[in-house]
């Protein structure tokens, strides 16, 4: 033992030399300065010796000696005297009687500052006590959690309410650990207890015991995607897909013989589309569908192993019909794909002879879905079997439509789908608020790390942590709005289908994206606690995976909005050759961002980020030029003699941030409208904040295209991500409030959300 | 009907006429049009008439009858005459007997391309004819794939052909389907499998069976995350962190009684570190050790319920003894935490008394992993059960250590298991492997879409899919040659540890990340089909998710990795007060970058963009430059009296980007030495397109900092972008060869990749 204790002179130095020899090898430059300041402060050379020899430092007994007695001695010192280590060394010479002359008292200051050990947290990590506990912060909302709920939840509040109430009343419990056969049939069960309940049939006409109600039937849809997505799905499939395309492409006769029983879940059925072969280009399907005049029935038919139809929903186990789309083909001539009724199985549940059935097995997630595949070996069904609202074959066989293209009128048929689009896009937000509700309250309550000495700090309370979740809530908040905008739009038969297609396949695309990432980052934002079945992210992410694939390929389904935006351009600026109006528009957009106001592109302060109008100018203006620049592109392509497929392939990744763009400002819109609606100030308020948090960590993703085109500058950007941090934390208090106004069931919450 | 085909001078405009009728309203614009040119054509009014009406516009009728009457009479020309809607007019008026003349002839192809009908597309739809098949392009590989695979294998080549034959040997059937509890049997089969082959003692002393290898044991780790992550998981838990800690924390007396049959599997044992209160923060952990001085023994106890340890792996079912870390109390004094060995199950599987075993249930991925939490009630062990390599205690309870600080004391122990950290790293990567071989060779084969008429294209042929996979795929490789690089410096004792465990805190990181993200993009790059089990998608993306969290949260691990950066960055410059040197050294790193040539900055060239230096001068530049900026603000906060702690959370998001700036500094330095190995010039021409698509892929992520901080301007940035589709595209036929090196048995693989 190097004695130190034994002169007492060396007392002040004790807690700084035990610090620095025992956490690290002194530099030279280090062991310089400590000489310095132990000569200092007048101790003799043959005192300070043994503490300066880096040939021969002090050992780990000597050390851990010494630790204990600075424990021992520093436990009955008052917090005052416990301060820093330089406070520390002095409370324990004069605690053995010796006082600290002031050259010694500054030659131990000066070596805790050039040591860097003058903060208390150096003189904690010494005392080693245990961490003290503290209760979390009482956070008083500052908004009625209550208004803002109903602002959200919209005019179908009623029907959301309803289904919360239904899945909180004790029928629907989280199912986990069930093998795919109970799981199947807990599903099928469950969706018995929705129809029973009226659910199925909301859309369909009050004659076979609807509502006429389909704005109603989304919101309940969407609303249970609050639970178990498998339940969801195999209700879309069912009432919405099933049945929506019973009623939306067949006509009264077929209304009246099937709608009642689908609404009731008497005669479940299927919806078979998606073959092996084709799943995105559904144009191209193979199963055909040919009239035989003679007999005045149709034939389908599979005519090759990718033709079969495959990941059908419903056709597994329970599917007894099946709307089956083929190319429909009479007196020789192919008219392109119609739907038709195929019963596929008896009512002993047995497949029906020339249907060969097969089950699609475990999938990555929907395993409460019966997913099947189905083969037609030449089955015959009736000609009125045809859903022939658009189309129909006489008896002798001649083809009548009322759409002469067959481009055209399949797009038709399509478009009265696109609520299906719609209804997934809002379970796609939904599931994103379930996991945002579970993610925000844990990270509100679970404490990790802090400073020594101090009480763990509560996760939310870390720049990052918010950075994680709370841009990531306001851009939830942002879809949310968008949806249901869109389902206004989309029951509003005023309102032009097209534009109404296309917001439906772009907010589907973005929206399912953007929840497979929220429930992603919040997963791992709950740590191993997200990683428990329990805790429904792993029901979650794997469940909602597929919302990106089906309905549409989100990649596909930009691409169709980025070829409606195309059209109306052309439309609006091709046939006119009026290319340099166009171009002067998009001029006169940049200018509103960049010259509008020769002091806006310099102001970077909050009041300007924050102002609605230079957000909305930001977005538009990347709309603007996006779509500008590649119609110009294309065209250059299609004018060289490109055919237009292969100009639009070359120009792809353009396409789709232009797409993007476009929806994002029609994201931007809805929220901004959302937040004019709100009930008060407070709440106005709030939305405020997450309509410019949404703004501008978009913008800040995005950052990278405004710098490169001269709309933002670096020190604008810079200002952007500054008011990102800062909304963050203004934001902090309203976290948790804010995902309780998704008045999600517990139930549907997770045991770390409690 | 509006009787077209009566007047012959219609014949050559008819399958306009069709297509501009049928396919949506024309603009009035276009109607003048078309009465311009009918005109011009010299047709009387009446019989242009009906053709330009829009308030009573030809019917729908009229239309498919004229379309079935072309279509009827298109079918006997040739190719030539179908190659345009105008040469097809003119062949069907031909046909008729009426020959069209050169006014008629001019009329018909301005209104083609006016209404942009003049590619061949517009009239394939008319036709309406099935699409072509097509053979698949036969592509040779450009490089010898065995001579990469050996390149890739590195050093541990031999064990990894061993792994791989035992992967394909019919013994390891994917697990689809089975309960949890038939899962964990199989598991553990499997496990006992891989320790009869002597794997999991590959670590060991060759005294007790093992072979004294950590990097064949790394190795094989890592290339069992082809098959199934629970089985790596459990051989990990099993053999490197139940079996790791007692040979790297104990001493020869805990070798002699427990190594061996820990490496057999005889001894199942858990690592019991977590606990419900403190997973990422474990130097906080309340589990207490309390040496009883009068009968030479330990009292393990848990304090509290958050003291519960909890995800232990191997606890549920088949562990007999645990790792157990707590806080080591001995004469009334804490020492801070210690690990135990600590027995939790007799003989007859059921817990000891004291202990208190629970299940964790079903978690998101890894069902096949027996989590449990354990709960010690003043559990006594003997005093030889502290694993004391460096501290123990004597029979009176004098604590001893070779390190005095105790946070030093725990950083040294973790230290010793930073083993796992890299083989979670390697692990993930090969899982990203597993996940690109599969979307790679399904996107090689899959056709969707096409030009009208021509057969659907391959979808790697489009170049969003290329930019989905082909980057990921050279990062994937980087990451590889990185990791590999990483545990020849593990196993290399001449390496500076601190140095080796920043970078597998970092790398570990990086790595699990990238891979989440790899497998995520390439299940929805495989549609529909990257949802069913049997190809594979739903077990990477499950069981992989938690790497992220596990052996270290990335988040945490960033921060761990930027402490050391400013530690090493003090040691370097703080204490000379040489700040005005770091900043020169960075400003120097700028000018290399943006001055150096005064040429370089507006070169945007491809032999410039492809240049390694150039490429490694902006990533170096980076790191140098957010480290400098991040000891800046560090240093700021902490001169203006805030804490250490408080002042780097304060910059807790410049520090993550700091951190990651570093890490990918040095991927990028692994994947251009690994370059540099190539065994032959055409692979290593496949490594310098695959070095340069992933450093500038990952410049462009990056490329808003580079414009906000003047290293690159929007020229630059753009030119990048263009490199990187080049790239994508040059690398096309490389894509399955370089998936094809991995050497993933087909075992491994999914239906739709064979």
């Amino acid at each position: 033992m190097k004695s130190l204790t034994l002169d007492r002179r060396l007392l002040p130095f004790a807690p700084l030399l035990y610090v620095a020899w025992a956490d690290g090898e002194l530099e030279p430059g280090e062991v310089r300065l400590l000489r310095e300041q132990l000569l200092e402060a007048g101790l003799a050379a043959e005192v300070a010796a043994p503490w300066l020899d880096p040939d021969d430092p002090p050992g780990s007994e000597d050390l851990l000696a010494l630790l204990s007695w600075i424990r021992d001695h520093a436990e009955a010192l008052d917090a005052r005297e416990r301060r820093s280590l330089a406070e520390l060394g002095f409370a324990l010479a004069a605690g053995a009687g010796h006082e600290t002359d002031a050259a010694a008292r500054g030659a131990v200051e000066r070596l805790a500052v050039a040591l860097e050990l003058h903060q208390g947290e150096s003189m904690e990590a010494v005392l080693a006590r245990e961490r003290p506990l503290a209760e979390l912060p009482e956070i008083e909302p500052r908004f009625q959690v209550a208004a803002l709920a109903e602002l959200l939840d919209g005019d179908a509040r009623e029907m959301r309410l309803r289904v919360r109430a239904l899945l909180a009343s004790g029928l629907f419990e989280p199912a986990i650990g069930l093998s795919t056969n109970e799981y199947r049939a807990r599903v099928l069960e469950w969706c018995r207890a929705l129809a029973e309940e009226g659910l199925g049939a909301l859309a369909m006409p009050t004659a076979f015991g609807g509502r006429d109600d389909p704005a109603a039937f989304v919101a309940a849809f969407e609303t249970l995607a609050m639970f178990d997505v498998s339940l969801l799905v195999k209700f879309g499939v069912q009432f919405g897909l099933w049945g929506g395309s019973v009623q939306q492409l067949g006509t009264e006769k077929h209304h009246q013989r099937w709608l009642e029983d689908i609404g009731t879940l008497d005669l479940p059925g299927c919806f078979a589309m998606t073959e092996t072969g084709h799943g995105s280009n559904v144009d191209d399907i193979e199963t055909v569908g040919v009239y035989d005049p003679d007999a005045g029935e149709f034939e389908i038919h599979t005519p090759s192993a990718r033709a079969r139809k495959d990941y059908i929903g419903n056709a597994a186990r329970d599917g007894r019909m099946a709307t089956v789309f083929a190319q429909l083909e009479t007196l020789g001539e192919r008219h392109g794909v119609h739907a038709f009724v195929v019963p596929i199985r008896g009512d002993d549940g047995e497949p029906l002879p020339g249907v060969a059935i097969e089950d699609c097995g475990e999938k990555l997630g929907l395993n409460g879905i019966d997913n099947g595949r189905l083969v037609f070996d030449r089955v015959r069904i009736p000609r009125d079997h045809l859903l022939d609202r658009f189309a129909s074959v006489d008896a002798d066989g001649t083809y009548r439509s009322s759409i002469a293209s067959p481009a055209k009128r399949f797009f038709t048929m399509l478009g009265t789908l696109v609520g299906g689009r719609i209804a997934i896009g809002g379970a796609a937000v939904t599931a994103a608020e379930v996991a945002l509700a579970i993610a925000v309250r844990y990270g509100a309550r679970r404490r990790q790390f802090g400073p020594p000495g101090a009480p763990e700090r509560v996760l939310l309370d870390y720049p990052v942590h918010r950075r994680r979740l709370l841009p990531r809530l306001a851009t939830t908040y942002a879809f949310g709005f968008a949806l249901h905008d869109l389902q206004r739009r989309y029951v509003d038969e005023s309102v032009d289908r097209r534009r109404v297609e296309a917001s439906a396949a772009g907010l589907k695309a973005l929206a399912t994206w953007h929840a497979t990432d929220v429930i992603q980052e919040c997963r791992e934002a709950c740590g191993g606690q997200g990683y428990l079945a329990e805790n429904r992210f792993a029901a979650l992410k794997a469940d909602t995976d597929v919302f990106t694939t089906f309905e549409g390929d989100n990649t596909v389904l930009l691409q169709l909005v980025a070829k409606d935006l195309l059209t109306g351009f052309r439309r609006e600026f091709g046939d006119m050759g009026a290319w340099g109006l166009a171009r002067f528009l998009v001029d006169r957009a940049r200018a509103a961002v960049v010259e509008r106001n020769p002091v806006a592109i310099r102001r970077t302060d909050e009041e300007h980020l924050r102002d609605p109008a230079f957000q909305r100018d930001l977005f538009d203006a990347r709309r603007d030029d996006l779509l500008f620049s590649l119609a110009r592109r294309v065209k250059a392509r299609v004018d060289r003699g490109m055919n237009g497929f292969d100009a639009l392939v070359a120009c792809q990744e353009h396409a789709l941030a232009a797409a993007r763009a476009h929806i994002l400002a029609e994201v931007f819109e809805a929220m901004h409208s959302g937040e004019g609606d709100a009930p008060g100030s407070s709440v106005a308020e709030a939305l405020e904040r997450l309509r410019s948090l949404f703004a501008l960590s978009t913008l800040e993703r995005e950052r990278a295209w405004y710098l490169e085109h001269g709309y933002l500058d670096a020190r604008k950007t810079k200002a952007i991500r500054d008011q990102v941090d800062d909304l963050c934390e203004e934001l902090r208090p309203d976290a948790v409030p804010l995902v309780d106004a998704f008045e999600i069931p517990e139930t549907c919450l997770a045991p770390i959300a409690l």
